[in-house]
């Protein structure tokens, strides 16, 4: 479709030079519609392609699915916009029996006050089918310092615009079997889980999730949802996401980078850095 | 409230060193809920503090108030978590007469097939009360270019964390009036217009708002929705975001550095770069 990046005309200014116009590359963010019959489910501000993928890692981290099977079929609604375009971006998605999507939050009534902190976190926090603490996969400190470089090589887009977060799902021995990149870092998690799904490879025992932003509550969450038990993000965590990974037993590093790492919880599966 | 930021034990791995353990500095996440009445609006995760702030300018993006008497209360819930503490992560909201929430599209029935993606474009793009384009403001290139650094002068929490956004809205003299972090940073933005709605300073005629990430079409339209005429952005916009700004009117700068820009839309409130 072609629509991962655009190309758009743009004024330079350089301190001492005069102005200069050229066309410069911008990535796309297009919303994307999710639908279950009438309902829409979600509207998620995104860079187009693998949209269904997207679609099933995001079913994959609201808890809804956990196989292939239970996603009965994920296809573009074939209506027209009003310029008699097909705009693929609504989603139309088909859940197997018994399997029911979940409402959120927003916008429903909730239980009184007196429970209020509680009510507020429980409404964000999911239980995950996996337990990672059974999960003893080890992963060599060097193999996980070069893992971001490793994934920026693989971000296509990235190099054009400046302006796309990437996802990178590797084995513990450094194969990287998936990239995906995205406006929003979630949604580019959510292209790698739903790939995964597609492959039949879920839970995601013994694999190294890499991300090149920082490490929020809502991608430790993503990555226990799908059963990753390590993941690594290039940035910063928050206090959440490190509470988050220690009580889940999902092996945490921070700021890596070719020069080193932090780990924020669990690591004993790093073993460099359990020795001690 | 001191919950800006947590220390936590991590293991810091460095090639060729034993790991060593040491006490690191996080940024605070933790989800914010508002509620209208027994209504949950939004849940979103946040980095506590402003959250009156926070909450106010998150109703002046939604298009729901414009001035500090659209909003008549905002205020934590009193109610206490099952440990008996007050978790101040509840906010209640009291609307002016007249005044309504903005129900959201998630999990709503919409129209059938055949406008999907104006329906699903529909649902996000808000108009916005303010037409920016008779706001005539000049902005020094000089200046503009100045202006992260200034913002991350006054970043005081991310020095500590390297983990927080920022948003600082400046005049176009280049006065820094409010500067916000937080983990999220629609919510950095957010507090700021929040700031500015309790200020009485809405809309933002002739002011420059300054964030430190990329700018999403989100950003751009709490912009717009703020009526700020100027947006500054540390890194790339997305190409809804400049299509959006070109739209509404808003000068879109991006990849702003002390060594120059890029003007994405509207370039000619920053003079030097119409000069051509």
């Amino acid at each position: 479709m072609g629509r991962v990046t655009v190309r758009r005309r743009v004024t330079r200014v350089r301190p001492g030079a005069d102005p200069t116009e050229r066309v410069d590359t911008l990535a796309v963010e297009e919303p994307l519609e999710v639908r279950y019959g009438a309902e829409v489910l979600t509207v998620t501000m995104r860079t187009p392609g693998d949209d269904v993928d997207l679609v099933g890692g995001w079913l994959v981290a609201e808890g809804v699915v956990r196989t292939s099977d239970d996603l009965v079929s994920a296809s573009f609604c074939p209506g027209l916009d009003g310029d008699g375009h097909q705009t693929y971006n609504v989603i139309e998605v088909g859940l197997a029996d018994g399997i029911e999507p979940r409402r959120r939050s927003t916008a429903m009534t909730t239980s009184a006050c007196g429970v209020c902190g509680a009510a507020s976190l429980d409404s964000v926090v999911l239980e995950s089918p996996y337990d990672l603490s059974v999960d003893d996969v080890v992963v060599d400190p060097d193999l996980l310092a070069s893992l971001p470089d490793r994934l920026r090589e693989a971000q296509r887009v990235f190099d054009r615009t400046g302006g796309l977060h990437a996802a990178g799902l590797f084995t513990a021995d450094g194969e990287l079997l998936c990239a995906r990149e995205d406006v929003g870092r979630h949604n580019a998690v959510d292209k790698v889980v739903g790939w995964a799904l597609r492959e039949g490879r879920l839970p995601l025992r013994g694999h190294v999730l890499q991300v090149s932003g920082r490490a929020s509550f809502e991608l430790v969450q993503k990555a226990t949802m799908a059963g990753v038990p390590v993941m690594a993000a290039v940035s910063a965590p928050s206090s959440l996401a490190a509470h988050l990974a220690e009580e889940r037993a999902l092996t945490l590093a921070g700021f890596v980078r070719a020069g080193g790492f932090n780990l924020y919880a669990r690591p004993e599966r790093v073993p460099a850095a359990a020795r001690r």
